[in-house]
C-alpha cells in the first residue's frame, strides 16, 4: 500500500480502514512514513473529517503505539475526568478525592500549563515536595491506598500522540475534531479507566470558543468512545470567566482546601459536584444524577475527601504541614490591586485575558522550557454578579517581578466589565451528552 | 513570520500576499522551511485554491528560483506552444518549423514521456545523433539560424518546480488547478517567450478527463498569465483518440515528415494548424485566425517548414540522411496486427488504453530510469469514422520484445469499438479562450 493512495482516499472524503490507517500511523511512529506525507493527510483530515469508526481506529492505533497503565488486581470501578482546559480550573484537585471518598477509583493522568490555561501538575508541584512523575507501581499503590493518584504522562504512554501533536502544531492541523478526539481519548484510555467523564469547556477562556464547537467535540468523544466499547459522558461547561476565586499554582491548592472544607465558591462547586456526580453514576455508585449529587454533598460534609487529599499529598511526597502553614501566606512580594473603576455590577471578567495575564505573571509558560512560579497569580475578592462601589477591591494580582506585573496589568484591567444592572447568571453546566 | 500562520491563512481560504508566499517558497528552496509544512500548505491549496493574483505570485517566485533563457539580441517575436500531454501528440514537431517559416521564433523547451503520454524529447532523440540537451548558446544559435530550437529543461530552470512537483507527487496534491498552472507557466515563461499558446487536452487520453476541468485549467493559465503581464491563448482540444496515425518515437518523426510534405492526417493537421495560427496571431504576423490559417497553408505548400525541420535536425546534431533512409523501415521485429473483429464503423480508439499499451511496448517509461525504444509503437491503418470489413487491418503494433507485445495486446484490443453506424465526427478544437 502506498501512503499517497491513503492520502488521496482521505482527500476524496473516503473512510480509511484499519489496514490503511495502520500503515500510516505505525509507519510514522516507526519512521518509515515521512512527516510530509503525514502532514498532507492531517490537512486532508482537517477538511474531510473522519467517521466515529475511523476516529476509534486511529485512537486504538495511537493507544497501541505505547503501553497502558496496568490496574489489574486493584478493585475498581476506575473512572476519570478530563477537562479540555480552562482558567482557574482546579476541578480535578477537588473531584479526585471527592469521587474516591464516594467509592470510585480515580487513575488521573494530568498535564501541564498550556497556552493560557493552567496545568494540574504545575499546581500540585507548588506543594513542597510533591512528586507527579510516579512509576506505574507508585501510581497503582496511590490508587489502592488513597482511592486516587495524580501523575504525568510518561514517554511510554501514546508516543504516537506526542509525534502527531508536535507535527499538528507546526502544520496548522490542530483544530480538527476527530484529531483532537483521538489525541485526548488515546491518552485517557491508556490510563486504564473504565469510564470517562469529559468536561468540554466552551467560551472565550476555552479552546472551543462556541457551544456548537464544544458540542461537536463532546459528541465526537462520546461516539468514538462507544465505537471503542468505552462509556463516555460529555459535559459542556462555561469558561467565560475564571472558575472560582483564584488563578495560580499554590493559590489554587489553597482554594482546593477551601472547597474540601465546604467553603468553595459557588461556580467552582457547581461544576465540580456535577462532574463528580456523573463519575459516581458511571461507576455504578448511584442510580441517577440526583442521588449522586446527594452522595457528594454528604461525603464533603463528612470530611473524608479532605482526609484523602492530605493522604495523597503525603503519599506523593508532599509536606502536608508545610502546605498548611503556607496557606494564605505564600505570596510573591510583587503585586498590585485591581479596583472597580466605577460603581455598578461586575458584568464579566474575561477568562482569556486573565489566562494570558497569568502566563505573564509566571503561572504558566510561554515556551516549554520556562519554569512556573508557585506564589503568583490572581485572587479575586469579587466576581460577576456582585455589586461594587467605585474603588472596591476586585482582585489582588501577584507577579514574579515588576516586569511581569507591567505586562499583565493592561490585560487584567481590560478583562473587567462593569454594568449598571446585575447580569443574568445562567448555570455553568450548559449541556450533558450521555450517549 | 511563522510558516504555520501562512498555512492557517490558506486553510481559512485567505489570499496569501507576496511576503507570505515568498517566505514559504524561498524558504523551501533554501531548506529553511521543512517539507512537512509545505505539504500541509499544498493540501490546503488543493481544498481552498488560489486567486489568479496569488497564482501569478507563486509562478513568479518559482521562476525566480532559477535562471531564465536570455534571448536578448535575437529578433522576435518569441512565441511558444505547450501541450498538457496526449497520445500520438506530435503537434510540436510540425508546429515549430511551420510557425518559424511564417516568421515567429519558437524557443521550445519540451519534456519526456510521462505516464501514458509521449515525450517530444524522446521522439527527437530517436533521430540518430539528435541532441536535446542544448547549452543556452546553442539554443540561441538554433533559434537565430532555423527560427526554432528544441531543448530539455535544465537543472537551472525553475528548481523550485522540481522540488515542489516531487513533493506533490507523493502527498496527493498534484491535481490542483493553481499548482498545475504555476508549474507549467513558470517553466514556459523561463524559456523567454513573449506569448504562449496552450493546448489543453481533454478526454480519456488527457490528464484533464472532462472539458470542464480542461476549461478551468485553460482559464487559470490565461488569467494567471494576464496577472503576470503575459498574453496567453488557451485552446481546448479533444484527446479521446490518439492524434494522427502513429504512436511511437521514430514513428512520429516519420509522421511529422508526412505532415510537412502535405500528407498529414486530417485530425493531426486540424489541431496543428489551429495552434500554429494562434501563434501567428499572438506574434502579430496575422490580423486574425483566418488570415493566419491561410498563411500556414501557404507556407506548407511552399515547402519551407520541411526545410527548416531538416535544418534543425542538422543543427542539433541529427543525421538527416540516416533519418530519411530509415523512414518506413525503422521497425522492431516483434509485432502483431490488430484486425477488425467484426464489420462496421470504427466508433472509437481509446487514447488512454493505447497510451498505457505504448508504455508496455517501449515508447514510454514505467520509471524514470527506464530507457525508451525508437522503433516500437503503433501504426494505424484506419481510424474512427472509417468503415471496416471483418478482418481488416486496423493497426500494426511493434514492441521491444514478445513480453511487451503480450502486455500490450489486451489493452490494444480493448481500445477498439466497432459500431453499426458511422459515428459523428465533431471538431477536435473544442473551445478557445483568448483572454
Amino acid at each position: 500500500m502506498r501512503a499517497v493512495d491513503v492520502i488521496l482516499k482521505k482527500r476524496a472524503g473516503g473512510e480509511l480502514d484499519r489496514e490503511e490507517l495502520a500503515a500510516l500511523i505505525n509507519g510514522y511512529v516507526a519512521g518509515s512514513i515521512p512527516e510530509y506525507q503525514v502532514s498532507a493527510w492531517l490537512m486532508a483530515v482537517f477538511f474531510k473529517g473522519m467517521t466515529p469508526a475511523e476516529t476509534a481506529l486511529l485512537t486504538e492505533l495511537m493507544l497501541n503505539s505505547g503501553k497502558r497503565m496496568d490496574l489489574s488486581g486493584l478493585e475498581g470501578p476506575f473512572i476519570d475526568k478530563h477537562s479540555t482546559g480552562g482558567v482557574g480550573d482546579k476541578v480535578s484537585l477537588v473531584l479526585a478525592p471527592l469521587a474516591a471518598a464516594c467509592g470510585v477509583k480515580v487513575p488521573m493522568m494530568s498535564g501541564r500549563a498550556l497556552g493560557h490555561t493552567g496545568g494540574t501538575l504545575d499546581k500540585l508541584e507548588s506543594i513542597p515536595g510533591y512528586r507527579t512523575g510516579l512509576s506505574e507501581a507508585e501510581f497503582r499503590e496511590g490508587i489502592r491506598k488513597d482511592g486516587f493518584a495524580m501523575t504525568g504522562q510518561t514517554a511510554e504512554i501514546v508516543p504516537a500522540d506526542k509525534k502527531l501533536y508536535a507535527l499538528r502544531d507546526v502544520t496548522g492541523t490542530v483544530e480538527s475534531i476527530p484529531l483532537i478526539t483521538a489525541s485526548i481519548l488515546s491518552k485517557k484510555v491508556a490510563e486504564g479507566a473504565d469510564c470517562l467523564v469529559f468536561d468540554v469547556k466552551s467560551g472565550p477562556g476555552a479552546f472551543m470558543k462556541t457551544v456548537a464547537d464544544a458540542e461537536r467535540l463532546a459528541r465526537s468523544l462520546v461516539d468514538t468512545g462507544r465505537a471503542m466499547g468505552k462509556r463516555i459522558i460529555g459535559v459542556i461547561t462555561d469558561m467565560s470567566e475564571p472558575l472560582g476565586t483564584s488563578v495560580g499554582n499554590f493559590f489554587e491548592i489553597e482554594e482546593t482546601l477551601d472547597c474540601l472544607e465546604g467553603r468553595g465558591p459557588a461556580d467552582l462547586m457547581e461544576v465540580t459536584l456535577r462532574l463528580t456526580a456523573w463519575m459516581l453514576v458511571a461507576g455504578g455508585r448511584a442510580k441517577g444524577i440526583d442521588e449522586a449529587l446527594l452522595l457528594c454533598e454528604k461525603a464533603l460534609a463528612g470530611g473524608r475527601p479532605r482526609e484523602l487529599f492530605l493522604a495523597n499529598v503525603k503519599t506523593q511526597g508532599g509536606d502536608v504541614e508545610k502546605m498548611l502553614a503556607l496557606r494564605g501566606k505564600f505570596r510573591s512580594s510583587h503585586s498590585f490591586e485591581l479596583r472597580a473603576p466605577e460603581a455598578g455590577f461586575i458584568a464579566s471578567i474575561d477568562a482569556w485575558k486573565i489566562g494570558i495575564a497569568s502566563v505573564h505573571l509566571g503561572v504558566g509558560r510561554n515556551t516549554a522550557a520556562d519554569s512556573v512560579s508557585p506564589d503568583v497569580g490572581l485572587i479575586f475578592a469579587r466576581k460577576s454578579g456582585e455589586k461594587v462601589a467605585k474603588g472596591d477591591l476586585v482582585a489582588t494580582v501577584f507577579g514574579k517581578d515588576q516586569a511581569s506585573l507591567a505586562a499583565a496589568r493592561p490585560l487584567v484591567q481590560d478583562s473587567l466589565t462593569i454594568a449598571k444592572e446585575a447580569p443574568p447568571r445562567p448555570s455553568l453546566v450548559i449541556k450533558e451528552i450521555l450517549s
